[in-house]
């Protein structure tokens, strides 16, 4: 199920769309069977990329901010997911202490986090928000625009449980992606309810092996409604073990560069698309820190880096996912409209748009749209539901996370 | 978790409101851990009533209609509600076969079906009606002015299954109460999930059993959030095994509206509430094919029966639930507006007014407004859900219901 909200997509329903939405009992009904073999993400955003012809996911963020962003109208899906849940993992669940990322000074983030305090509090949770930041030694207060505030509170460390003064969580919820690595805080929490798990941070997630997971997930779901897989995957390469301040380290990425834009070239000519295929070459470890570079011909590439190479210390970085580039088709105004999907749980809670500068840089202040319910009247019921694409690749990607996470899990049984 | 829509409240918040939405986190916690223990009905609707001092449910219909009168916004709640229970109850289903009520007709009916179908359709199941009116021996088309039509097709049962011509569902839903008795083509089907079961049905259900179970659980909800049960619950007595049409039957059913009468003043007065308490008077098994009479003097009792003896074959009554009445006391515009509450596994999913005369009786045609949701702007987050108490009183009501259908499950184990 994807809720119906207003995309900005009004031209004529396209096959790929089409194939979709008549297969709705089908997709609905694979993901069901999946979900009963492999345990969701607690949460996640998924950025969806819709070229028209092909539609992909481009980052699965497992510990997602900007909840805020989405239209307030569909706060219950959220809610509802939310309890839904928390009774699976902890009924008895009474306290959540959500520990956000230790900058908290970005006016946004503050309301992202007063948004999913909110989200669980109505899911029946008393909320309290714990801080890793070395600075937040005494209680902190964070006024809000709405006249509330943010009280973040310094974390209390015990032999066996992690908590706040006089707060005794059974669930923690974190909000950051831990991006310099794991704080010994937080290992080692075998009593209480560590979401998402530590292993979903970036110190152990990998963009290719989330990335070949969902091709081949992508094979089977294409399979089941008789599609090529080429429409909803992006063709990906890992280029590892590489420095590219060295020339074999360049030329080994310009061939996996290559390889990827003649497969791309291949299937714009199969598929009669008169477009210049591109490249994206992302880190293979956490996607933010690193930003992503545009490549449309292999030869431009040590020209590109040695520009980067002034801001971006390259010899810190071996290994690169080098991806099929899907640029999103949506326009709102003269923006480009980037869909951001978010699921809580299996279930798909809203979404905005990012807009964009035409050539897909980010605008600087960086607005977006929220997606809005399709339901101006009653007697409307019929329209198709033009989000529900994006709900159906955003679930892929966070079922693909899902098995990535299995896959990781340093608790795992292993059966032989 | 309720979501917040729009009601008729414009006034203060009482204390009864003020308690309950100080105590949402205990409330919610309280009920997760109850939905531990006890299936919820697959879904229900609730009448509730908020004389504004108290607040109390009059009606569980555990085979709602009415699902077209809902917000077509709050329709994904619907759909992210019915996944969850379909995930619970057959996660494999794949058809999902509606049982109406006999009598289609009805083209307020006929919406209700078609909403029902489609929130089972965007729940990933493919959806037909199956009709046990011995007049649908051939599939009717019966248009809709969306311009689709509702097909409705002849049952086909085997001796094991029930389904349709080329259509075997895993689980079957009935939307029809069975007044005039369980057909015998719906017992014995062992492989099939019947939701709601058989003897959620009026010829199993009692008001009373009903009512008894909610005080008990009503008593220990009070107790939680440290208050009068008697805020939420009316007080109610069963007269049973009486002759309305003999003197001794009169007298008996006159004792206990007294009895109500008194215990009811008692409660006024120790409220100082200034208003000429009522009783109402149901039949103990389905109200919809009796009505009640509201009686404010049991010595009125035996001239108001006289007058409905005209219509009413009284003999074939014999036990009766005097209710305490509690009268709602929103309005909307010039009339009454009477809270209905939709829930569907353990969610609040929405909900509309029913319109009534200043008297409480129905108007002619019978008008509703839909709740709608209450967030106008992301700023307005803060106000506070007037819903709420709605959600919780239904959701009280609805766990009544799951209590009563484990008291009465034929084949439920018995523990000693």
């Amino acid at each position: 199920m994807v809720p119906q909200l207003a995309t900005a997509l009004n031209g004529p329903i396209n096959e790929l769309e089409q194939r979709m939405l008549e297969s709705t009992p089908v997709i609905e009904r694979w993901f069901r069977l999946e979900w009963m073999e492999h345990t969701p993400p607690f949460y996640a955003s998924v950025t969806v990329q819709n070229a028209g012809f092909k539609l992909t996911p481009t980052d699965t963020d497992l510990f997602p901010a900007g909840w805020h962003q989405l239209a307030p109208e569909t706060l219950q899906l959220a809610v509802q997911a939310a309890m839904a849940a928390i009774e699976k993992i902890c009924p008895e669940a009474k306290n959540l202490l959500l520990i956000p990322k230790n900058d908290t000074s970005d006016l946004s983030y503050q309301a992202n986090l007063a948004r999913l305090a909110q989200i669980f509090t109505l899911a029946g949770l008393n909320v309290r928000f714990g801080s890793l930041s070395p600075q937040v030694n005494t209680t902190v207060e964070l006024p809000l625009p709405s006249g509330d505030s943010l009280r973040l509170e310094p974390l209390l460390r015990t032999s066996r449980r992690l908590g706040l003064h006089y707060f005794d969580p059974c669930t923690i919820l974190l909000n950051t992606a831990l991006e310099s690595g794991i704080p010994g805080m937080l290992e080692d929490l075998n009593e209480q309810y560590l979401l998402p798990p530590l292993h979903a941070a970036w110190p152990t997630r990998r963009q290719h092996r989330h990335f070949a997971i969902y091709e081949e997930l992508a094979k089977r779901f294409a399979k089941t409604l008789g599609m090529d897989v080429w429409l909803i995957h992006p063709t990906s390469a890992l280029c590892q073990g590489v420095n590219l301040t060295e020339p074999s380290g360049m030329e080994a990425l310009q061939t996996q560069v290559d390889a990827v834009l003649t497969k791309t070239r291949r299937k714009y000519k199969e598929y009669g698309i008169n477009e210049k295929p591109f490249v994206t070459i992302k880190s293979n470890q956490n996607p933010a820190t690193f930003g992503q570079w545009l490549v449309r011909d292999a030869k431009d590439l040590p020209q590109m880096l040695s520009q980067e190479a002034q801001t971006l210390p390259l010899s810190q970085h071996s290994a690169f996912l080098v991806q099929e580039g899907v640029r999103t088709q949506e326009r709102i105004q003269d923006t480009v409209a980037q869909p951001q999907v978010y699921v809580m749980d299996r279930y798909v809670v809203g979404g905005y748009y990012d807009l964009l500068a035409t050539d897909g840089r980010p605008l600087n202040p960086s607005p977006t749209i929220p997606l809005l319910f399709d339901h101006p009247s009653a007697s409307n019921t019929r329209s198709p539901n033009r989000f529900y694409m994006y709900g159906v690749i955003a679930r892929l990607a966070v079922l693909a996370a899902s098995y990535e996470l299995e896959a990781t899990d340093p608790e795992a049984e292993t059966y032989d």
